[in-house]
């Protein structure tokens, strides 16, 4: 019976390495989890062929045709318009329709997300769908949320934001009462810009959010919070920041480790170490970020994502489901409905 | 003669480290160049004493008592209005009288940041005051203007901040033609808040600048441009992140390597090559941050400064001078004052 299953829709045309990392990251996904099943979405007649050099359980991945592409180049709003038989439209109506639980996409992330607002729709009461993105620690991952989709976000949209990745932390990643924090430049509650300012008492007003105070971001790699809250600005420059550091950082650190003999011969004694260390610090182990706030479950991998981490993305979706994260953030909403007195 | 010397005011009572590291720091400026005489200013009675433990040219240190101190928690504008005989207000006024050549701190950011505009002043024609840091990277230093001072800043003020981050990059540090990239969330011209929307056609159409255009996050630590542009709270996100995740990832790999007995002998053979990289990524090199677009030179260094960084922020005043950098910010405002005609 379909129904025992997790259906997730696989972009087969978006990011550097379709189609193949997609196809190769379903096969391994239905192939770990038995109640996986993938539907693959893009032109079937690039797909097809590929696919067929696999082995695998035929009746859990198949193909549906999708005869146009978005481009990252294209302007997101007119390409959702106008190409309704791309993968990223197809893909999404599938969702939308109820036929899959979620859609999963390493293409631009501009037009995922306007097919998100457009195509699956924002649960009633929620303004802004943000992106919330797992960052490795040194003790342990966070949750940066916006990482961004929201380049102008307002106080009440941080809020929101809030709250949805302290429902996403507690009950996909199982933190506990997760520690939420703004992102700030000092902690001293009459620190910060604007829109700081005027967040922080409202998310201190919360009593659904265990609120912390400020981050200062020196604080995020070492896992100063659970959930780090910022608009989608700040959040793609910590985002891309972290990685772009930590790539320097190895680059010189190796650059530094060829500098000598005797450097040369301690590098070859510490490579299994350090690979174990800077596996730890790897995004494409956490799989894809779901963009939260929409009627259905719509995740965003890099667009350089390569077959392992589709296949992570796609072993998320399950746990979504189970643990209703929807639902759960429409319950949420329920305290800022007008009240209604009980008899 | 007076006149020879580059004269630097030291607060004697601002930072974590003082005020041992301000005087060790320095006595060891005037050691490294016969052309720097300081003004250490502060609580006479307790810099006197510890002063005196040093062998150094005694016509080159002297103390100017100031009675108070403004700490880090104090509101900066009170502090600054009501403690004139606070070491930063003494000191700033030191500089604004010409007795001085620059004030150096790295006390209180706020108050350094207000004293600034109260005491020194700032340059007619000049809106906003960036804090001006370099950053290490992978091939060399950037120049990060505003890495904290205006949170809330406009697009006029980030083409003021870029034209003088341009002008410092090319007179203090020597970059030829420095190329100036403002922080983005990607490379095309559309991308962007609504701040580096509207500031972005602006950095275009500045003849005087070399605007390389958008610059990502993760392009900074690979030198990706000579001054990168930002309002101080991107900036100071910026800085504080790059800060932290250096730290974290030193550490993990650092409690990787003691993992096995391996890696322990391969850490050890490392050890020195380790060390020179970590260096290179070492901030407290390059000294302190300026204040740009003050009517004289006004330091900040970090609250944790020990000795070697306030030395360091010492020896890169003569440069300062040198370079008149105050008054090649004042001329470069030229163009945009009321066109004259020439007879």
């Amino acid at each position: 019976m379909e129904k025992e299953y997790t259906t997730v829709v696989v972009d087969a045309m978006g990011g550097d390495n379709a189609p193949d990392a997609m196809i190769q990251g379903a096969v391994d996904a239905i192939t770990k989890n038995a109640a996986v099943q993938v539907i693959l979405v893009g032109r079937e007649e690039v797909i097809a062929p590929k696919l067929e050099a696999y082995t695998f359980d035929k009746a859990r991945i198949r193909i549906v045709n999708a005869s146009e592409e978005i481009s990252c180049d294209e302007p997101p709003v007119q390409a959702i318009r106008r190409k309704k038989d791309s993968s990223i439209v197809v893909g999404q109506k599938l969702v939308a329709n109820g036929e899959a639980d979620a859609f999963l996409s390493a293409g631009s992330t501009g037009a995922v997300l306007v097919g998100g607002q457009l195509v699956v729709g924002r649960i009633r009461g929620i303004d802004r769908t943000p992106i919330a993105t797992l960052i490795p620690t040194d003790n342990g991952v966070s949750l940066l949320i916006d990482s961004g989709a929201n380049v102008d976000a307002r106080a009440s949209h941080l809020v929101q934001f809030a709250r949805m990745g302290s429902i996403y932390m507690e009950h996909v990643i199982g933190v506990k009462n997760p520690r939420v924090a703004i992102v700030n430049v000092g902690l001293e509650e009459e620190k910060g810009n604007a829109l700081v300012k005027e967040t922080y008492p409202m998310l201190k007003a919360c009593a659904d959010i265990n609120f912390t105070g400020s981050i200062e971001a020196r604080e995020i790699p070492h896992h100063g919070a659970d959930v780090i809250v910022c608009e989608g600005f700040t959040g793609n420059v910590i985002l891309k920041l972290y990685e772009g550091t930590a790539n320097a950082l190895v680059g010189m650190i190796k650059g530094g480790l060829m500098s000598s003999f005797r450097s040369k011969i301690g590098a070859l004694l510490i490579k299994p170490a350090l690979k174990k260390t800077l596996k730890s610090m790897d995004a494409s182990e956490y799989g894809g970020a779901p963009l939260l706030g929409l009627k259905g479950l719509v995740i965003k991998t890099h667009g350089s994502a390569k077959a392992k981490e589709v296949c992570n993305s796609i072993l998320q979706v399950p746990v979504f489901k189970e643990q209703e994260i929807v639902n759960k953030i429409k319950e949420s909403l329920v305290p800022e409905a007008p009240e209604r007195k009980e008899e």
